[in-house]
């Protein structure tokens, strides 16, 4: 088996589960608790909070712990809109966000607040132009996603933050989803209000997730309750989750240091073998594009079935986000860079770990080479 | 060392974490992934949905999974004042819910709901005629706490539930947390709309829960996304930690049906000790109260500083609920429950598991005993 869906999920570390489980039997308490089995798993979930901060360069204070990617992106979005709307209910985002920006900026369009989708060219970047006109005198939020899931094009944080920074009022959400531990992000340089990160994505277990909040913003809780993590996010903690969190990503910094370069080098070969196919065209841009997504199409071959012929090799894909591959809509990452609707229907994404090998990788070729021969005889 | 403190968190069954290890490891997919491994995890969550449904005598169309107690109770009430705010915006309560419910009942306040937060009597159970008298031409939810989580009070659901069987347009929603496994509740008798339950109170993992929603209901998610749990609650699945719900609800279940009675005996056995010991005052009611909570107060010595004299002993057990304890702030529910503020300031819960045995409820009526003694030669 090749697992080359590490965008969908990743397989937990061995080491993060040996975490959770000794976690959840040996300090089980509710760090709530005023006595010492709960003064333990307190002590456990602040080490992990410390640790998390120290590998996100940012204060303690400023993580909070959460179940993982869509709740991060629905926490800061509508805790942003609710918090502010007496200020202002106009917040900007992009055409190529994850479902859980998406949805969440539908919902809060039902709800009266104004949304600016900026468009993206044909690499799926957005134009700094585009952001500061759509600024108006009560745009409270804009929110960006870092490294696209589908395509892996990275948006220019930075200077986006950097133009934000003229506006002190809106805060700045970057969903970091895709990007964390594969394109760095300094937090502080650009000018981060809110950040999200899910475990699962980075060989973490499911259900865990951090929201960054700086420090001095407060927003309307999604769960109130028991006044958890400084009353923004109540409910008792998923101690061993957030421990598994914290050590999954420890490692990935670790290999990240190390196997970023063998990561380009793999994907560099991959792209250059998919060149070489006649009926493949490549989606995902040569620039600001991150290490471990890759995206095409296959002329005249919808993307479901050709995932199912890659699984006959033992190779797994996807079309597109995993969330949205069961409803069977075209990408519409895709379409807003303009791909043709056919091609756009045929897309697959190759997405990689620091676990994934050359060796995998050639095998991977090999597979789509005939996997794209039998499909193109049975359509001819 | 003797946990009496289940009502804050229980220890994970073995069998339970083992569970959750093995899909983790083994059957690590995104469930909405199209390939083989998405589909054994896809698999794994709708086995475990219909085990839950199986348990909780619904349907596995009406059983969504969370990350907890606290998130369901927020989905269920948040999401209806959002989505049927148009129709009405006043809410019936109790004055003795949990946090969860509490501090959700404040923030709709503040956005313009009215809430109506039902008195109750000094055993802790509010009346059906208040009830009837607070409903209005424009009250859409109803939320009631089923066990009391500090005084383990059982409120009258399928009587109310009798009642608003009249009301069809109004919403039902109970907070089983505590009841589940220990008090029984049908869910089509008492006419329930919502419930929740939180997978860590029987011997689950941190950060699963689950939100019934009956069929024929919709809401406004707190997580808009990837639509997964039916467009309710988006966001990639917990699935390991649901399966491991799915199996702590089961072997709890099975406990519930051997076990309840030797759980009364203790409960009884404690009650007689306790109105033994001349300081002490019960506050937990003899009638309608669940076999695993006993809350007392001690005469002249605050809560917190007689747990830390029982955990001498190796006693571990609260003084109010977990994520209130640290607050220091008097029991709401004693309060309203007319229980004088000093004795309310020095009341303590003991909260049983299946685990617990009479042995150990003797070696806590001892540790009792003498933390009292020794107490009260130091005040005298
Ligand atoms: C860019 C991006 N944002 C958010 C999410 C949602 O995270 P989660 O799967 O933890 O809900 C995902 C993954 O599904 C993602 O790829
Ligand atoms: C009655 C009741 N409701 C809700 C909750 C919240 O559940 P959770 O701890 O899973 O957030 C608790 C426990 O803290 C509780 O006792």
């Amino acid at each position: 088996m090749i697992y080359f869906d590490n965008s969908a999920t990743t397989k937990p570390y061995k080491e993060v589960i040996d975490s959770f489980v000794k976690v959840s039997t040996d300090y089980f308490g509710n760090p709530s608790s005023l006595h010492g089995i709960g003064g333990q798993a307190e002590k456990l979930l602040s080490q992990a909070r410390h640790q998390v901060a120290q590998l996100l360069k940012v204060r303690a204070g400023e993580v909070y712990f959460t179940s993982g990617g869509t709740e991060s992106n629905n926490l800061a979005i509508k805790g942003t809109a609710l918090m502010y709307r007496n200020r202002g209910r106009h917040i900007i985002t992009t055409s190529v966000e994850h479902a859980s920006v998406k949805e969440t900026m539908n919902q809060l369009s039902d709800l009266g607040f104004r949304i600016t989708y900026l468009p993206v060219d044909q690499s799926g970047r957005i134009s700094l132009l585009d952001l500061e006109n759509a600024i108006c005198h009560d745009t409270i939020l804009v929110s960006i996603i870092h490294v696209n899931n589908e395509i892996g094009t990275i948006q220019p944080i930075e200077e986006i933050g950097k133009l934000l920074k003229e506006y002190p009022k809106i805060l700045f959400h970057v969903d970091h989803v895709q990007g964390i531990g594969k394109v760095p992000l300094d937090f502080f340089q650009c000018r981060l209000d809110f950040c999200s990160i899910s475990g699962h994505k980075f060989h973490g277990v499911k259900g865990t997730g951090v929201l960054y909040i700086r420090e001095g913003v407060t927003i309307s809780p999604l769960f109130s309750g028991g006044n958890q993590e400084w009353k923004q996010r109540s409910g008792t903690e998923n101690v061993a989750g957030m421990v598994a969190l914290a050590k999954a990503l420890r490692m990935t910094m670790e290999q990240s240091e190390n196997k970023l370069s063998d990561m380009a080098t793999i994907k560099n070969f991959l792209i250059k073998e998919l060149n070489s196919i006649e009926q493949i065209v490549l989606n995902t841009p040569e620039e600001h594009s991150a290490p471990h997504i890759i995206n095409f199409s296959i002329r005249g071959v919808r993307g479901e079935v050709f995932v199912h012929a890659l699984e006959e090799f033992g190779v797994y894909v996807s079309t597109t986000s995993a969330c949205s591959s069961k409803k069977q809509a075209v990408s519409h990452t895709l379409l807003a860079m303009n791909v043709p609707k056919d091609l756009a229907e045929g897309s697959i994404r190759i997405s990689l770990s620091f676990e994934n090998t050359l060796e995998e990788a050639t095998k991977v070729v090999n597979a789509l080479k005939m996997a794209v021969q039998k499909l193109s005889e049975v359509l001819k």
